[in-house]
């Protein structure tokens, strides 16, 4: 499966809307997984079993915790059998497909 | 904290887009768990701590496997420690909110 | 199509966490649009055609944006030509389907 | 504002769960409407103004409708007035963020 997720404390105190130092925290978790991933602006995309991906976005959004009151979590997960290295073979078969239209 | 959660299945091979046995049996796992929940027509929601709603929504998305060859789930959550009774907790918040506008 | 749709400010300068008072001003504006909508803990769904709703949608955010430097939005949308009335219809064929099981 | 979308189609009547064909079709209108944009394997992204970003999503939206009887969109975007160059300039103050830690 791979799951792309975002995570953002709440009641940090500051006005500025600044995130990067608890999106930094979350994202270091990840990358220590040793599972693939990649961060585009928007989302964290990492790859693997259900347990085990969702231990680190767990441990992710505790991370997140310690910036804010609060923590708001966005996940999106596509859950599909038999398939793996789907961080980039989605977007070979949709570059294939662009190109094919 | 607060889940709503959305699962459904892919590659069912109907062409009419119905989901609703589907669905059925993931809402089935959420109201047995005795999970404080309630569902809308595009999420179902439930409060508890992290690993028994991980739990749960995990039970609910591998029901809907069964379903199809892929599942789609998205996920939406609201972790605010020392807060509970959210479900109607945040709504009753809000109506007198709006009533002070 | 039905929308379900989450918005909320950041940089609000607060330490607790609180949005209601934000979140009130998107939802009053939701409610006087005269479209079919429902408020629950996480979501605010409205239904209606991609114009109508989409304009009600860019309203709340906008009026989200004065109470903090910055916003978040998150929607989920189910689109099904020839459906209407489908905020309580998805959830009576659920419960239909529930029964089934 | 950045926002951050995933379109697919429901109904399409085949088993093995394959989309790719209608989200290449959402992905060419993105790209050829000249606003800053970028796609993972599981959301893509676009920089703009609130009604031009949408109205790429609708045209996107609409084109995946013609491969299924229904259409699923997820969408989150991130509304920041004065901000703009953000596709890349959030992730640059991210990997900054992380070299600190």
């Amino acid at each position: 499966m791979i799951v792309a997720f975002s995570v953002a404390p709440g009641g940090t105190g500051n006005t500025d809307g600044s995130v990067h130092d608890a999106v930094a925290a979350a994202v270091k978790i990840v990358r220590e997984s040793g599972l693939p991933n990649r961060t585009s602006s928007m989302f964290t995309e990492i790859e693997g079993e259900w347990d085990e991906v969702m231990d680190v976005v767990k441990r992710a959004t505790e991370a997140v915790g310690a910036y804010g009151s609060r923590v708001s979590l966005v996940l999106k997960a596509d859950i599909r059998p038999g398939h793996t290295g789907e961080l980039d073979g989605k977007i070979e078969r949709l570059e294939r497909a662009i190109d094919e239209l």
